[in-house]
């Protein structure tokens, strides 16, 4: 299907809009009148660069407060119509949408509102145009999908049709399960968006918190497949008003956009290669300096890792224990804190992990390697992580001579999950992300308040939980008192005793405060002696509805800006522990202001 | 009356939240649980800290889901009290806010609720505390102030009484009137919030949109009243929780916090200097440099300004034409884009002016003169701008000596308005210092779609609309794809002529696109000549709900950062043109980007 984008979706003014819907390969646009607006380009020029930029103009939008209005009014708006057709004209564009009225005049009175429609539609039909009328969720007397057909229906003009918004009509109570028998080509224009589910006034959550297809909470395959029932054969078009969107780089926003697209087309009828099961963490790929290294190097042997491998040709070393490794890489080009720069995962297939990948925008890039060494492709994240899929086996470790030193282990036996702090204007990128390219499902978002603002979070996991990735961002963009790490990276280790595992570290891990143990007796009933136990090795704890236990510690920052976890789930446990976030937050914070109590921000 | 700030309302952990209390003037603190729990300091080190700082534990809060449960969950929750109350008496606290419940095991019973919390109240007695019962908003049976207090005086305890918090009362429909005939003693506790009008869910908006008082639209006078009329003696209390507050820097926070208790106090029983009528704007200072220098000069000459003082003593110049004065300060010592450092407005009063500026946090600060020169102090806006307060007159002119140039008027008669657009964190705060320093009344708050991201825009003037300042702030903070003038500053000058200055202007003014008049044309029914003179001047229009009409027009970016605008009011227009917005910003844009087309950012 044909592929489109509102330029309302996307920031900047119309060069930027129309520059990067091409970029990302869509294939139209709705134009939206406030961009038409405020652009210096005339209508006939605006239609010249988009032929250029291979865009057409699919549709106009919105005209608003048209009918169901007395006859002087009408007047008026029918005025205002042809004024609105002479843009079009000069645009090329043949469909306007019409929205349902929330005009105060505009009376309760469908045959009315047919009629008047039916009128502007022998105007547009005069002109060669068509009228596409949608139902706003909030309209003053038309805001469902199905009042607004009955009205086309009445009207009975091939110039009129129906625009259905996913947002209208999924927003609302009435079922969209009709849809399918609408009457075939009188679906004139499908306009997608998904949301959250928010209870909030419809106007502001759609104005504010629309998404894109796949990082909200609607049925869209579902809604989709209704209105291919009904013979809709127009453009798949995005609509979507969103905070974030619409101050971000509109480029990138595009691709986001187009991904969206083709892994919704994917789950309507599949047609990429499926993504394959991922099996686990083969790796982590810290990127060190000078300063850094020894840190991180100093951290690891504390937490029982040794340094088992040490790569045949690149300042590379391979840090072991069980089935947990990390990969310190110090040929960075420019000095600055540690951080998680690669992570690899084990794929099923491989070469079909990366075709997915590339037919979802995310090619893979191979790694620069010297003959003879494995050969590693990867994809970059929307934080800019790379991530190698690998084959199940170690084919991988083949670059790593071994160094025959030995680790002295303290029950950490595998990767639980990464913790990575995304950019502010690409976290719902990210779960997209994540979600089509590689597979993963979206767990529950969690929000919770944090000393320095509030936080969101929101893990992605393949079935198995093999692969679990804990993406976080702060609410607002941090600004200039913000923590001293604002964007930390983690990794999470597993262990089946996390209470031999911290009676055998001999790194430092990060204190908590009597007062959190005091209060963990208050609102669990503990025994006595695990309590005790909790509090001698600064374990923390978090219990689900269903029993499940989880009990986890944190080290402190090292490098400049990453920490490790460790962490033994019990009985099911399955979330990330993010109720003792702040604890950890207000801990590392502590530390660092007790080494250095004259740092400026916290 | 003691004033007190819960801990919440604040940024940082304990200690930053502590300081900052202390350091605005608090007399005490509302001691948020959770700021204890992540704090590394015993009970008994919070107790001394605050004692060593002045600030008293007023309240410990919240604690939850207590009352009208089964026989087991009682015994837990009291169980659950008694570990509480051990923090208390280490804190040295005797008051805990018990919030309504919201468990779903409670159930829908005043007398099981009173006859509960007795019993809550009874142990309390024992360790000498006091219960302190709020009604939440959202509370699963009890969500009203009424509600709570029936059931307070079913309980029958005196160890049992009220926290009454404005958001929870002023959110709800039940009238607050009958708080006023509450028996003497039973309010145990006051909190104060405030908050805009928003369609949404309470919980999330008390979560996340609460304000300071005197920042929102509820009447916390009027309810403070029914307070103290029921012989309520505790501290006001402020207990704010707000998304900008949450992570900005807490000392600015705390200060702009007591201000607006300050000011609510001398709502409720005047007490500061009366803010004397402001009357105008005396003049605008700009900093300039060595580039932004002669920009500025030949853009005033262009708007047919003259330079027709110099200072005695300093690299500061006077422009001028009819009443509105420009000065250009080229004292300053890092070179950068031209900026409003100072404004000033002619007070009635000035000594007044500042001596209630003084009492209200924001103290006056000599200006550096030399002898000789007219005495001029400022006080400080909360973006930095310095605000002079001068008297009525010409006193400030004698330190200039006139130069003898005369200007070619263009017909701009006074400063209309200044364009601030606000640093993010500080845009609640910049309303409240306007209003409660200055005596400005807040106009009504716009919320428009601009091309690079969301803008809200406030006003503040005198109610003679002598001295009027706009005050801008993007949504959400601005990221790497910003505007490259983020944000612009202007000032505005009044004409009764647009059309004649604008002919008279030799100046560069901002292109105004073809288009925007063709929407013109649809949405007014402007004649045509109308429409044709105000394309050719690059005029732009707009119309509010009463028929006032605002003509204006905006010159390019100048320095780097600065703007003039020209307007003619007619017909008791109010306004800004907020809707022209995003065509200035979009115009000077497409400017900058054809006169340096690889520039990176908007």
């Amino acid at each position: 299907m044909r592929r489109s984008i509102a330029t309302v979706c996307v920031s900047g003014t119309l060069d930027d809009k129309l520059a990067a819907a091409a970029a990302a390969g869509f294939d139209g646009i709705e134009l939206f009148e406030n961009d038409l607006v405020v652009s210096p380009m005339a209508p006939a020029e605006i239609r010249k660069r988009c032929a250029d930029l291979g865009l057409s103009i699919d549709l106009y939008q919105p005209f608003r407060d048209f009918e169901a209005v007395p006859p002087e009014l009408l007047r008026a708006n029918l005025e205002r119509a042809e004024r609105k057709f002479d843009v079009m004209a000069a645009l090329g564009v043949d469909t306007v949408l019409v929205c349902s009225s929330v005009h105060p005049a505009a009376v309760d009175d469908d045959d009315l509102a047919a009629a008047q429609l039916a009128m502007l539609a022998g105007r547009a039909a005069d002109r060669g145009m068509r009228i596409a009328y949608e139902a706003l969720a909030w309209g003053r007397h038309v805001s469902t999908w199905d009042r607004s057909w009955r009205i086309v229906e009445r009207a009975d003009h091939p110039a009129l049709g129906l625009c259905l918004d996913s947002f209208h009509v999924l927003s609302r109570e009435v079922s969209p399960a009709g849809i399918a028998g609408i009457t075939p080509g009188k679906i004139f224009f499908l306009q997608l968006a998904d949301a959250p589910h928010l209870s909030m006034d419809v106007l502001q959550w759609s104005r504010h918190h629309r998404l894109f297809p796949g990082q909200g909470a609607f049925d869209l395959p579902g809604f989709v497949k209704l209105v291919l029932a009904a013979g809709y054969d127009g453009p798949l078009s995005l609509e979507v008003f969103n905070d974030v969107f619409r101050q971000s780089d509109p480029a990138r926003t595009a691709v986001d956009a187009m991904r969206s697209l083709i892994a919704l087309e994917d789950r309507i009828a599949p047609h990429l290669p499926p993504a394959p099961a991922l099996t686990g963490h083969a790796f982590t790929e810290f990127d060190v300096d000078g300063r850094s290294g020894p840190e991180l190097r100093s951290a690891l042997r504390g937490l029982g890792f040794a340094h088992t491998g040490q790569h045949r040709t690149k300042p590379v070393e391979l840090w072991e224990q069980n089935s947990c490794r990390i990969v310190l890489n110090s040929a960075v080009t420019q000095p600055g804190p540690a951080m998680i720069s690669a992570f690899a995962v084990t794929s099923e297939d491989p070469a079909r992990s990366l075709d997915r990948a590339e037919a979802l925008l995310a090619p893979a890039h191979p790694n620069v390697r010297e003959p003879g060494e494995a050969e590693l492709a990867a994809i970059t994240a929307p934080d800019g992580t790379s991530v190698f899929v690998t084959p199940p086996g170690d084919e991988w470790r083949s670059d790593f001579l071994p160094t025959g030193a030995g680790a002295a282990p303290t029950g950490l036996l595998a990767v639980d999950h990464l913790g990575l702090a995304q950019p502010f204007d690409h976290f719902d990128e990210a779960g997209l992300f994540y979600h089509s390219v590689l597979g993963l499902d979206h767990l529950a978002t969690e929000e919770y308040a944090a000393p320095f603002g509030l936080m969101r979070s929101r893990a992605v996991a393949d079935p198995a939980r093999s692969v679990q990735v804990a993406l976080t961002v702060a609410l607002l963009r941090r600004g200039e008192w913000a923590p001293a790490v604002a964007d930390p990276q983690h990794v999470a280790f597993t262990t089946t005793d996390i209470v031999a595992t911290a009676a055998a570290l001999t790194c430092p891990t990060l204190p908590v405060p009597d007062n959190y143990y005091d209060d963990l007796a208050a609102r669990f009933a503990l025994p006595d002696d695990v309590l005790a136990t909790l509090r001698r090795h600064g374990i923390l704890y978090d219990r689900d509805p269903s029993g499940g236990e989880l009990l986890h510690l944190y080290t402190p920052v090292f490098g400049g800006r990453v920490f490790f976890e460790i962490v033994e789930r019990r009985h099911g446990y399955t979330r990330f522990g993010e109720p003792n976030a702040p604890v950890r937050m207000a801990a590392q914070r502590h530390r660092r202001l007790t080494s250095n109590p004259s740092s400026g921000t916290p």
